[in-house]
């Protein structure tokens, strides 16, 4: 498990990348959106939340999706005329019906609601079924540390996922997250449960690389090499997919990812009543299932002196001797949020494909195209 | 990340190793703990939580344990006559100081008062600080079951772990654990948050065999092969140590592993206001802290169709095709509940050492010993 098969994504990202300051990214994006018939309100959730994982360098999560979710409404995958309903309810908590929605718009919603039912009861918990993508997942655990509350966020996904001795993706990469306000800064674990995304599989295809050992398996459940083989059985829905956190078998822990992955399944899909990620994009509905929690600090004591003592534990981690060749060890959230200062600063970096499809897009819908784009 | 390391524990249980009915065994431990001034209900408690833990095959959190409690009594960690004291509550939540008691008696008292307000309110969460070792986490998880609620429990403990791109031993094992209840079965996820734990390097360098790159790191942060090397060092109290759940660096998620570890420490040390794993067993005082919390199945709609939806789900992974050269894919706690049944019926499988301690233990006390453990 060395470091020998590391690629510096900055070696794709400097071919023939644009950079464009976010604002106009984001005017162009929701123009995009609004002539494409998604209503201001939902144009600006889905770019805000698109935007925002292009920010922190999570371009897989970015406006890149842009066109994806286009295509997603023109199948009816994503409906716009629908608003979320609660289909059932405590103090402390709800089912919700995303009906459809965008994932995005629906998510802000329930994440929303979890917020105010633990402002008037510090606790609140909403599990949601029947939505679509949402982005990238610490989007809305952070919505509770303005509140001083511990934000939690899950959803489940389209099935890429083998479990621990099996050889079909029934699982999908679920992520989950979990933000906890620190004095100073906060804490944001957000993670896939697999080991990598579809996405990192994308890359090392695009550079004819091989993946290591641990990455994914064949269509027999075999590890393999090829992230070729590996995106073409999901491409023919043959056996095969990415592995949990923790690799194949159970001698680095693999049967840990995959219970992290069914965790995130049985919360979002199980206490939602909705489709588990096999379930997930079947004729015509997304169905995909989320799932949010707020948590008041005032649960334990006064919350500014247990943001200090969070922030503590965090700076005695950090603070901590580093490995030979190291130089620094992150808290979780740290290198989003270095990359969004960067971004923020000297502009968002576009990929080819993406970029064309902006494009592509503005100009089908008559819409002024950002001198950015065209150099 | 190959299937090349594996080692079958089985050839190391299968030397010298004694069988004893469950019940004998039982009642000798708490026997012991008795005569070493441990009192009936703590004795109960801890041998309870031990027992289980060998009846499921987790023989590093069993009963060979005693004796070390047996010493940390001695040596002012455990404190037998202080009693958990409230020192926060809400409706739905306390922070406890469990004064240096018992780790097993004081957390089965918070679980069960996290139990006892999701009774009354639907949630209950409780974070502990200052108790001892709990053995097996799920033994606390799995109390909510029976109340058709979502189980939760995790703990700190000694600094065993590195984080990523350090080489100081500064994050505990820090295992957690959810029950979530079903139609037929649970299902129980309970898993230290680092790739191994210390059990099975120990194990490893019994058997002089290498530890495949990604376990463990040596006092300059780098990958190593010798177990050997990685408990001189914890012994030593010099730097390296076990790795987080995906290895070193980030290649296969080092950093999500990290991210869990770290999670537990500012959720179990950080929201009681205790000490970190790094500041755990220092001066006297052991100061580990742990989190319990329950969630009814009521919060989200009818219990009975619930965990109905929440087994068609299991049943779902399990029954998608194996791999080539496997025959089942487990869930969580299904391999446990194997063994424990197995060993209910068969007794209870102790190695030589373990028997060696309890033999000396029942002489110094002029226990009666049973005839089990002479033969």
């Amino acid at each position: 498990m060395g470091r020998s098969l590391e690629i510096s994504f900055k070696d794709v990202s400097e071919m023939d990348m644009t950079v464009i300051d976010s604002g106009s990214l984001r005017n162009l994006c929701v123009d995009i959106l609004i002539a494409e018939g998604f209503g201001q309100d939902v144009s600006t959730d889905i770019v805000d939340v698109l935007l925002e994982a292009d920010l922190r360098g999570i371009p897989s999560h970015g406006v890149a999706r842009l066109k994806r979710y286009i295509d997603e409404r023109n199948a009816g995958h994503i409906k716009l005329n629908k608003t979320p309903s609660i289909e059932y309810e405590t103090p402390l908590s709800a089912v919700v019906d995303g009906r459809g929605g965008p994932g995005q718009s629906v998510s802000k919603w329930a994440m929303n609601l979890a917020i105010e039912k633990a402002g008037n009861n510090l606790v609140g918990f909403v599990s949601v079924r029947n939505s679509n993508h949402y982005g990238i997942t610490a989007y809305y655990s952070e919505m509770a540390l303005e509140k001083d509350m511990i934000g939690i966020a899950m959803t489940n996904s389209y099935p890429l996922v083998v479990p621990t001795f099996g050889r079909e993706a029934v699982l999908g990469t679920n992520p989950f997250s979990i933000a906890i306000p620190g004095s100073r800064h906060p804490f944001i674990l957000d993670m896939a449960t697999s080991v990598v995304t579809r996405g990192k599989l994308e890359v090392y295809d695009r550079l004819a690389k091989v993946i290591p050992e641990g990455w994914a398996v064949d269509s027999l459940g075999v590890d393999t090499n090829s992230p070729g083989e590996v995106l073409a059985n999901f491409n023919n829905r043959r056996p095969g997919g990415i592995l949990p956190l923790g690799g194949s078998g159970e001698e680095f822990g693999g049967h840990k990812g995959y219970g992290l992955s069914l965790l995130v399944d049985l919360v979002s899909a199980g206490l939602s009543f909705g489709s588990w990620s096999a379930l997930t994009y079947r004729e015509g509905v997304a169905g995909v299932c989320h799932f949010f929690g707020a948590m008041d600090l005032k649960l334990f004591g006064e919350p500014e002196s247990m943001k200090q003592q969070i922030q503590s534990i965090i700076d005695g981690v950090v603070s901590s001797e580093k490995a030979r060749g190291s130089e620094k060890i992150y808290y979780h959230g740290e290198k989003e949020e270095l990359s969004r200062m960067y971004s923020l600063s000297k502009g968002v970096t576009l990929d080819p494909k993406t970029v064309r499809n902006l494009v592509a897009l503005a100009e089908r819908n008559n819409l002024q195209i950002p001198g950015q784009l065209l150099q």
